[in-house]
Order: C-alpha cells, then structure tokens, then sequence
C-alpha cells in the first residue's frame, strides 16, 4: 500500500519513467499529462494511474537503483555495475564502518549507507561545499541521512575515523589520498578508488605499492543490454564503452 | 585482531590463496609449505606470517566476495560481477525479504543473506537433497545460516512465502516458475533471472511479459582485468567471455 | 597530385568529414562555409583548402573504408571490423572468384571488388531492384563496377556460378540459401554469413550443419574506441554494442 | 583437385587441425595417427582422408588466415581481428605499396603480401637477423615472398622507399619511427601502429601530433565466440580480453 509521503517510481516505458511523492493537494506534470499524486495514497505498488490525457503509469517501488540513477549529479558517474562490484568486492554489509572521499553527489554514498545500516556508519568527505550542498539533498530524499556523517574537508589532510572496514575513493588525485586511507583502514581490509583515466590508475597503484598494499587489481565493466523478442532476439546497437576503471588493494602492516 | 575461530586469507600472490581458520594445534599444508595455525591467533590482520619453508603469506580479512570465490560449486558460476548486479538492481539491503531458487552451492544465497541481516529473511527452495547439503556447508562456514530458511522443493509448485521485496532465480526453466515468482513478490517489486543461454532468456522474458511484469530488462555483464605498471600498463590477455544473462521485471497488478 | 574528377576527403575534425571530387568549375558546401573545387585540381594530397568563411580543410585520400563509410545504406550496417573479419577468414585476395546476396547498398560488394582486383571478381544476388540500383550508383562511385557483375534475382533459386573460391551471404534468412551456396562454392572453400539476431544465427548453423560443412565458427566483433591524450587517456565513454554476428564454415564433400 | 605440393588444411575439430603439403612418399604424424600424404595427391579439397587409426581428417583449402595463424611466432601477436582492420581502415588493396616495420615472424607481411599482389609491392623492415630468418621461412611458405623485399635495418634510421600508399608500425617504440614513417608515406594517406600498452599509444599519438598526422584514431578490437546449437546458445565462456591497440593517422603537409 503506498502511504503519503512515499516515493513512487511512475513508469511509462524503457526510457521514460520518473520519481515522484505520493502527497495530497500536489500534481505531476509529464509531457503524457499530469497526474494527481494525492490518487496514489491507498493504491497498491503495482497499480496503474491515468495522467488527465489517458495515458497509463505504473507505480513501482522505487529501488535504490532508481534513485542513485535520478540524483542529480554534477560530477563523474559512476553506474550501477560499478557500485554492485564495490560492494561486493569491499565487502561491505550491515554493520560496516566506510569512509568515502568525495562525497560528490551522494548517489555511492546513498548505495554504502543502504547496505550498512542500521548498525555501520559511513564517514564522507567532500572538499567542495556546493557538491555537499547537492549530496545532502540527495540523501534526505532516499531517507538515508541518518547513517552518514557528512565532512566539507579535504581528504588530503587526513580522515579523523581509525579501524574502518572499507574505504572508497573517487577522487581526481585519489594517490594523494592513499596515505590517509591507509591510516584509517583495519589492517587486513580493502581499499577501492574509481578513476575515469588510465593515468589516474597508474598513478593510484604506485602509490598503494609503497603504501604497503597487496592483492591489487584493477578492473573495468562493461554492460549491454539485450533486446529480447521471442525469434528476433539481439544485443543493442549502442553501450555505454567506459564510465572507470576499478583498483582495489588489501592494507598489510607494514 | 585475529581470535580463536576466525577466518583468515592467507594470500601468496594474484593467484595463489586460501580461506584458513585460525585454530590452535591446527596446520594448513600449502605447495610453499606448512602453516601453524595457532600462531595466526592474537595477531593482527595485515600481518604476514611464515611457513616452515619460509614463505611469506599475509593474514587478510576475508570478505564475502572471497567466502563465495572458494565455494565448492557443482553448478553454473554466478561471478562477482553478477551477484553486485542482482544486488543493486532488485534493490535488496537490510530488512528484505527475499525468495531464491534454486539454491545450488548457496554462493547467491551467502551474499543475499549477507545483504538483507539482521533483520532480513531468505528463503532458498533446491530441488536436489545433494545439491542442498553442499549449500548447507557453505552457509554454515560463512556464518550466515540464521538468516536462511533452506527448502527442498520443487519451485515450480510454489513457494510458501507472500510479499517478498525481490524474487531470485537461477534454474535451468525459470519460465516454469515465473508464475510462482508473480505470487510470492510484493506488487511494484522486482524479479531478477540468472541464464547461460539466450534461449532460455527468451522463454523467460515471453513468460514475464504474459504475467504482468513490465521494465523487462536483460543484462549482460562483462569485466576484464587491467595489468598495471608505470609505463607498461594493458588488459591482461585473457578474460571471462560468459557467465550468463541477467533478466530484471517488475511485477504489476493485473 | 589531385587531379580532375579524383575524389578527396575533406576533413574537418573526428565528427566531420566529406567526399567531394575535384572539378573545375564546381563548388561544396558545407556548415562551415564553401570550398571551391577548382582549387583541389593541381594540389598535393595532404595540403589545407580554405572555405570562403576562412575554416581550414584538409585533403586526404579516401580509402575504400571512406567510401563505405558514406555509402548511402537503407539496409543493416556492416561496420569495417566486420568487413575486415570477413575479407581475411574467407581468405579473398586478388583473383578471388566470389558470389555475395544480397547486394545491399554494396558496401561490401565495394570491399570484395576492392579486394580481388584485377583478376578475380564479384557476382552478386539482390532480389529488390531499387536496392540494386542504390548499389550500382556506390560501385559506379568507387570505380569498382568492372569487377562485379550485379544480378537481380532471387538467392534461393540458386546461383548461376560454380566454383566459387568464397560466398557471403547477408540475408534476411540465410539458411535458406546455405544448398545453393554450397553448390556453387569449391570443396574445402569458406561461406560467411552476417547477421543481427541469433536467432537467424542458429538456423544458418543448423543449415551448415545439415548441408556438409565443417568448421562452422560463430563471431561477434566489438570495437572501442580510445581517447588518448598524454595523462588523461580513457575509452570513450559511449560504443557501438552490435552490429550482427559472423558466421564461417568449410564446404566438404558429403 | 589437390596437386603435388599443395599446403592443406588436414581439420579434425574445432580445436583440432594441422597444415601439411600433398607429397608423394611423406608421412604426417597426428596423435590421431598417421596420415599418408601421397593420398591426398588427386583428391578433391573437401575429401575426407584416414589415418591409419581409423581416424576421419577433412583435407580443406587453407586460407591466408589459417597459414598466418599457424606461423611461428616468437613475438607478439596480431590476432586476425586487428589484420582485417588494419587492412581495411589502411586502403591497403592490390597495387599497393607499404612500408612494415618490424617484420617479426612474418604473419602481417604474408597479409600485406596477400593483399597488394601482384602489382603492388611490400618492403618490410627488421633489426633483428634472427627474426627475419623466421620471416623469411614463412614468407617461402605462403609462397608471397616476391611480393615482399626484406631489409635487416633499424627503422629509426630511416627508410630507403617514397610515395608509400601505407605505413604499418608494430615496434616496441613506434614513436622513434614516425619521423621515419613520415618521410615514405605519399601526403594524405594513412599510417597504422600496434601497440600492447597504452603508454605506448600515447607516446605514439604525441609523435603523430607533432609530425603533423591529422585524424589520429585509436582502436581496440574484441572478438567473441558464440557456441551455436538449437535451443542453448551462448557465447564462449573464456574469450581472448586483449592482444594491442591499433593507432591510425593521415599525414598532411606540413
């Protein structure tokens, strides 16, 4: 049952789909034509709505996914592909600690603090108070502010956190940064930084090399969609070829 | 600090490392020689440790990721690359409920409990008693039994539970259990399909689009490994070409 | 030297360039002004030309692969990393006898003459005749009608050659014609087929399979492209995902 | 009809095939068995041929690709793929004339021979004695070495030819040749380098930039298999992530 307040992903079709608010008296404006948002209080997810000119939505949950994919994002975009592989590969769950530099526009923060709540924590650092600004906003949408303790601060300097369990960079100089994150780093855990250039990657696994890191991989995902149709079955014409390479490197004592 | 009990990595290089436990009067035999297991108890992780024959191997933390790598697997591979896809895309975290068949070697089902504890629930139906019992073991290894509920049941007969958060499914014919999936998963919410082969993908997506599910969407995820040096830096040579598709839906009311 | 009537590239930047041909008395327009074609007639390929709004051109000498890149193509595209797979595993070179359906807008019929010049030569099957005319007017362009013979005429009544050193077939359901291309192809010689979905894939290898063909080996090719520039290289971020698969095999005896 | 001397392809299975030459009195030895090579003499390509295990071999036409594949390589490898582009993307057709540095084993020069015969001519340049004695071998071999003059000579001294139609570069530092390369290639036509790295690229891209080369293009090529059988289709599960990237440019006046 959809409740006010609730975000409604309204889907159209593959490529036309939006996040709206289930909220009495307020309207949402489509180029299909406007729907009344207090009509979806009390329908089930799943349901349909009309916009005034006929055209049929769905109501869909909302997965993280969708939102990190609708946040506004003035910077790099890092895709879902590469958040799924972060996760995973970091080893990060409910109950971990992670520090994130730079915030940016939140959406990796938002994917770090719906896996570690309620009881882990992510620590994010951002040098720009603009991009906190656009980040903090980001986060009180997916309702997930209270698992993030937000830094204007640059990272360079140091991260006041010890014996976190992961550490993420997205960085432009992330090698800059390696020192810092080794600091605060559990020894024994893992260390990734995403980075659009083949430059940047150089750069960041030298400095985790001398920086007493070990099992250092580097790795970039492609994905293509398929468009199935029962005989006529092929993959899409277009892909996106690159968003950034991966590094990822486990902290030893030195 | 590494306690009686613990999962250790004990890593050699890029290629070479095993999942020991850390266990006083234990030894793990590698081809580089014989580690005392009792002396990996009261350091820290990020230490190196020595084998009788001198080799240097560094105590890691293992991540979930690792646990799944080294899972004794008599079935299709599901990589790491997938199992961060399914994650992010059916949108599960702490608290979801979610429904899994079939089971297999449990790898999915490690890193699907993992994702939804404390207070989340996975239900994973296998049809094979064999197959079951393997799963059994890897989920007890990586603790995380307390949040699956393991059934031994043909899925095409349906599953037990209602208002599952996501529906995950890795058969050989997951369009036979389309219609079960449609009546355990919440309205609104998603349903993801793992398949080697794209036929199997198209009967999938024929039986999604007659249950009423719509934003069907397959997926094919590609990584490959970057060999970096400073100044020499490539893709390796060799890469995985296929896993399999990953086929996402959301179910609408009909 | 650029003489009368020779065709030249004009090229702008990486997005924008153009086929002209030299001669007196004709002019070119472009967004970025008018070049007057006179003036190429006596100069270096290699040199600049200025438009009447001062932008700099310059003139290259289009390679086969410029010509048919710019073929005008109302059909399915054949990108060059195809057309290059083709022209090496079917082992055309000069002197090669060849038999291609359809014609398509000849692009690869250009390719094919291109390559078997002057000896060998290209008989191709179209069944639409606007079609072939669309192809008579790029092979009249190229220079290369002389080593084709254009035949307008349904594939699957079958081919009027025989001993054919290769076939290529690029057909909407090319499994119907594999029994006349085999007839028409030399024991122990190549057939390649290209197409979009893997659908049609499956039915021309089960054809291969069932009309006495071995080494029956199914390709897709992927290109990406590479932004390199000193410190700040990366893939571009967007690639072309699929163009159609290649399918090759060896006619044998039954 | 197979004579006296005739190299053929003896294809046992996918993985499987071997190229001997029909000679009266020579024996072939498989682990399969042992095949009479006088047999072939007289046969039709197509045949199939016995071993003296029993064991059926098909006697196919080898191609260009398959003699290439099979040459002896003690250097890197250009795969078919990148052959087929680079002939392509050059305008390398009969007639023409190109300049390749170094010659390694030979596999480029025999597709450039292949390619630019019978009127064109390929001059290919090696430092190392030991390796154009490889080459030379199997340049005898596919029986295109008139087409072909061979110089032991460091490329960065130089080449001795002009007007060039090409320029292909597969160096260790084809940056110190493109001076070199400029000088021999005709104004507006185009020069290719394969590199394994990317600092190699960009290293290579700076020297096009400054010896006034324009639409300066870098490529990487995939090539995937596909396991083709009715009703479980699906690509190959390992796939070949990487040989080199190939660099284009045209040379303009300066």
């Amino acid at each position: 049952m959809i409740s006010e307040g609730d975000y409604v992903l309204l889907y159209l079709d593959e490529r036309r789909s939006w996040i709206a608010r289930a909220e009495t008296g307020k309207q949402f404006h489509t180029h299909k034509g406007i729907i009344d948002l207090s009509e979806l209080v009390g329908k089930s997810f799943g349901s349909s709505i009309l916009t005034d000119l006929g055209q049929v939505l769905y109501a869909i949950r909302p997965t993280l996914a969708h939102h990190v994919a609708r946040m506004h994002r003035p910077t790099q975009i890092l895709y879902e592909k590469d958040v799924g592989l972060v996760l995973v590969r970091l080893g990060i769950g409910p109950g971990s600690k992670v520090i994130e530099a730079g915030t940016g526009s939140g959406a990796m923060t938002a994917a770090l603090a719906n896996t570690v709540r309620p009881n882990g924590h992510v620590y994010t650092y951002e040098i720009r108070q603009d991009m906190a600004a656009v980040a903090h906003k980001n986060l009180v949408r997916t309702d997930l502010l209270q698992y993030v303790t937000m830094k204007i601060k640059d990272a360079r300097l140091g991260f006041d956190e010890e014996e976190m369990d992961a550490v993420f960079l997205d960085l432009a100089e992330p090698w800059e940064v390696i020192p810092s994150g080794r600091r605060s780093l559990s020894s024994g855990a893992y260390l990734a930084s995403f980075s659009p250039t083949i430059n940047q990657v150089e750069k960041t696994v030298q400095a985790l090399n001398t920086n007493s890191f070990i099992d250092v991989r580097t790795l970039e995902c492609f994905v293509r969609d398929i468009k199935v149709e029962m005989g006529r079955t092929r993959p899409r014409s277009v892909m996106i070829g690159h968003t950034g390479y991966l590094t990822f490197a486990a902290k030893i004592l030195s």
